[in-house]
């Protein structure tokens, strides 16, 4: 089946989804976008991914592509058109396209929208049992990582780093402590007790975080805000991380040391557990 | 006259220039670029932006889009068939068009390479004449600078303040030195000398930067590179930025105080009539 991908208010064919060459997000990173799951064709956390993608705008300055029932609908339709039951729908806001100046294009300039599906199993992702390995990288990126951009080398290369060396992610560390996962908020587990760094301007506000953070609530597990060392980790009884499309994904080795004898905990397993019983609901 | 831009091989009229929404440049500024000047049809200092493009697509492990013979020829081409006698060649080449994955596309995966032309008034830009206005503004960037990516979103930020606040251009400031435009390297003058940043991560080799070095020792005026303060410079006698297509640009305010009496000084006017002499020859 070919893959239909919406751009600028159009449905096409994966090969005929193009933006222009002048487009900001293509010059200059000038751009914003939100990775939702998709489980049994519904969307998850949706809301969640919806605001942030305003607050995201609101911080650039950038102007809403259509209103929120025309992304709501915009999803939908790719849902359906790419008769998706499980996977993601990627989608990414511009500044639009004008010619090349750094600052912002004078007059008003059309912001680009445009979105596509991924196809992927989650709920049923192998990874899950077994548990995946990170490496620890240094943290480059710049300074407003609260703001969803795609200002993404830096992580890009964290990840191409953690592949390379047979592990599934780079958690990135910065003045010693971990900040966070190249596409995913990093936790430790010690003496029953989650430790996951507070929120500021050095990571992102992850949509799974939120969620995992109202769960364990729920289920009487404290979460510690605070940042932790790459030694607090090494010595941890469990680690893991939480996405949009991993959920929450135990991780079993750090830097090539084991984390709880290489086995997913049971803190992490009832959390995931969790997450998925309201996910699939 | 419709411009005619340069995507992938082949020349198009600009509404015609358009790149995969799945290219890595758009998704995760994984791409890199130059912007080389034009004076009376002829470019000025290339061979130096080539070298350093080969840099940035070795740092980031990029294949070259195509042969450097080739690079010659579109640049040439791109001169005529948009008869540009003044202006600039801005070329971006990225990793390429794959679906998404943080970590390189797996397999081979063809270079995106753009080109497209700005015609403007270098030579006798009337900036050069009354001095520019810069502002200091908090250097948000990542830690590779000294790769020529389009991880620009800083800087596009730092140009639109430096615009909104009546200034022409953004000084970039970290623990209270400056680093950088942010689309130039910056420079004082104190009592004759020339002071401007060293060579690191922390900032771009400027190619006019390197031209500049070689012109001032040839005519005995002394560099020194080093860091300098925001205090420094507004207590200097003159400031001024390089830039491939503002060459060597005299700045005679910086955050609302005027630099030199508020006229551009002996030494950079000396540096940007020696740079000229040479463009123009």
């Amino acid at each position: 089946m070919v893959r239909t991908v919406f751009v600028n208010g159009e449905y096409l064919p994966e090969s005929e989804g193009k933006i222009s060459i002048f487009d900001r997000g293509f010059l200059f990173a000038d751009g914003v976008y939100e990775v939702s799951a998709v489980i049994n064709g519904k969307l998850v956390d949706y809301a969640a991914h919806m605001e942030r993608l305003g607050r995201s705008l609101k911080e650039l300055r950038m102007a809403w592509p259509c209103t929120r029932d025309e992304l709501d609908v915009m999803h939908a339709e790719l849902i359906k058109r790419n008769a998706l039951t499980e996977g993601i729908i990627y989608m990414q806001v511009t500044r639009g396209a004008a010619d090349r100046t750094f600052n912002f294009p004078k007059g008003e300039v059309t912001p680009t929208l445009i979105a596509f599906t991924q196809a992927m199993s989650l709920v049923s992702n192998p990874n899950a049992v077994t548990g995946i390995k990170v490496i620890t990288t240094p943290d480059l990126r710049w300074a407003r990582r609260d703001i969803k951009t795609v200002m993404l080398l830096a992580p890009a290369l964290g990840k191409q780093e953690a592949y390379e060396k047979g592990a599934q992610e780079a958690w990135m560390v910065e003045d010693g402590f971990v900040t966070e996962g190249t596409s995913s908020n990093a936790y430790i587990v010690k003496d029953g007790k989650v430790i996951t760094r507070h929120l500021s301007n050095e990571i992102l506000a992850g949509c799974t975080r939120r969620a995992l953070m109202r769960l364990a609530k729920e289920e009487g597990v404290e979460i510690i805000e605070r940042k932790f060392t790459v030694e607090e980790a090494l010595a941890a009884d469990e680690a893991f991380l939480t996405s949009a499309s991993q959920f929450v994904m135990p991780i079993v080795e750090i830097d090539g040391k084991r984390i709880g004898g290489g086995q997913p905990g049971p803190v992490v397993r009832k959390l995931r557990e969790l997450f998925l019983k309201e996910a699939t609901a």
